[in-house]
């Protein structure tokens, strides 16, 4: 069996992996031979915590098990990231345990990944303002992935908590983009490119607030209850995803759906875009929203990238089990 | 994170530690602190294989975590056990991985204890004959626990194919215990326990081969479509089950509860019996009926059992993650 440490996963998986890998498996989803099984989450009723499994089979890479773990808010004050996880792999020719792959880096990155396959085959070509509304920990992967998509030559950002806006300027800075903070009036007027990284339980962007051809990434909604952008907006939008069943049930789509603005199939799946089998965006002027669910096809699919890397590069622990 | 290799096992489990972790475990479930979360097992379209996960938490003894893996056909060509699982256990505190353990043995191990467990508190204190029924890989796990359970002086053997009895017999032999193949009435009429461990799709012990106050173990089913017992003996015994959910949907009651010979409330946890609040067997007259499902908190009770008998001798492997 083949272990790779969380505190390895940094010096092994770059974003050009993360999103081949990703892109790849949402093709895979699209055409039938990659599916997710049914998640689990539980309130486990100690701790706070929340509790599950994301998993899933793709009969083309043969990559199989699941990501486990899940919220523990009180790890902050314990000098530990809220969210952990720990990805399996299983042999799909034997059952046996394959390999146990740190999870909480590449749950970042394969969100991220999602996000920018979403640009690459939604957003307009001449995109040149990238907007992120969200400043919290997983922004920052967001928006180095993004940038890489399109020639941007600005970000805008908004957040509820505009002091935590630093931590894209100080990116920005870093990549040698300028950055500027702004209400969400001009994040609409502005941005041809928008991500929305939250977890906010009441809508932040308004459909008045899109007014030309954007592109609109909703990666913060995994949960019944949470939502990013007013309903109307997905009435209005051409809307794809990772995985349907997903997004009308626990996605940023199920209020759309409630609201009967929307049906499950007027839904897109990114891969049949990737595919070439739909069109997604005809026209300069479609406003395109992508609702990134997150799906356990993602963990495996990055979790077999590290894996191969970790073995080239001589830095797996091998354990006779 | 502590890694148990399968190879291991063996070495560090004895049956009593099993027998004492899934009664606790049991008792904790009825009492409401330790739940399992919903069954994952899916046809995965790949090597005729069954995948899926059984999972729960245990408030009492902080045991978190899944047993995965599932049933491979083609691995005994392979030199591989067809069954093939690894139990995961996490840190409630923290939601990180704290180890990974070998389960193909503590499968046999766990479900060998479910069923002495049910001997203990439900056979009469007097029985002498053991009956088993089947004769495939986990038999002898099942009659090496139900033997030590009462003063047994003899144990009666029927398999559907007769030539297989052989590795009962061979066992009985090493045990100093008489061993005889019979018919199914002959089980029925001498038998005072009846352990029944097939896979099989239609019944083998009958209501009319039943006449005394047998107790009768049916640990084989643990899928929709399985059945070891005539549904018209589950009407007519006092049924008992590790988990009530699973009892009716996927247990040997499903058929009875089908038919409805039986209905979900009066089947008792054997959880209620360990802690006294239910009576079990009243009379020695009492057919007393074991359904034996199978859940995920006796695989997480083995393996935190084998993880700090590990830890205790040196075996266990350490891996900073």
């Amino acid at each position: 069996m083949i272990i790779v440490p969380e505190k390895e996963i940094a010096g092994l998986m770059t974003r050009e992996a993360a999103f081949d890998a990703v892109e790849a498996v949402f093709a895979a989803m699209s055409k039938g031979s990659a599916y997710n099984f049914p998640v689990i989450r539980e309130a486990i009723g100690h701790a706070d915590a929340l509790y599950g499994f994301k998993s899933g089979f793709d009969r083309e890479s043969l990559a199989l098990g699941l990501k486990s773990g899940g919220f523990w808010p009180g790890n902050d004050a314990k000098g530990l990231t809220n969210h952990q996880s720990t990805i399996f792999l299983f042999d799909a020719d034997t059952g046996q345990c394959r390999a146990l792959v740190g999870g909480n880096l590449l749950t970042a990155l394969r969100t991220a990944a999602a996000s920018s396959v979403s640009i690459k085959h939604l957003a307009r070509a001449d995109a040149k303002v990238l907007g992120m509304i969200g400043a919290g920990h997983q922004s920052t992967f967001q928006m180095r992935a993004a940038l890489e998509q399109r020639d941007f030559e600005k970000v805008i950002g908004w957040n509820y908590h505009p002091d935590m806006l630093s931590r894209l300027s100080d990116l920005a800075d870093e990549l040698g983009i300028p950055f500027e903070a702004v209400d969400l009036e001009r994040m609409g007027q502005e941005a041809d490119v928008i991500i929305s990284i939250t977890s906010a339980f009441a809508p932040s962007l308004m459909d008045a607030h899109i007014s030309h051809g954007t592109h609109i990434a909703c990666m913060g909604t995994d949960t019944k209850g949470k939502q990013e952008v007013e309903t109307a907006l997905l009435g209005r939008a051409k809307v794809f995803t990772d995985e349907i069943a997903q997004s009308v049930s626990i996605g940023e789509a199920q209020h759309a759906i409630a609201a009967g603005l929307l049906t499950a199939d007027q839904i897109t799946e990114i891969g049949s875009v990737i595919n070439g089998d739909s069109p997604g965006r005809t026209s300069a002027d479609d406003i395109t929203l992508f609702d990134g669910t997150g799906v356990g096809l993602q963990d495996l699919a990055v979790a077999s990238t590290v894996v191969d890397l970790a073995v080239a590069q001589g830095v797996a622990i091998e354990i006779e089990f």
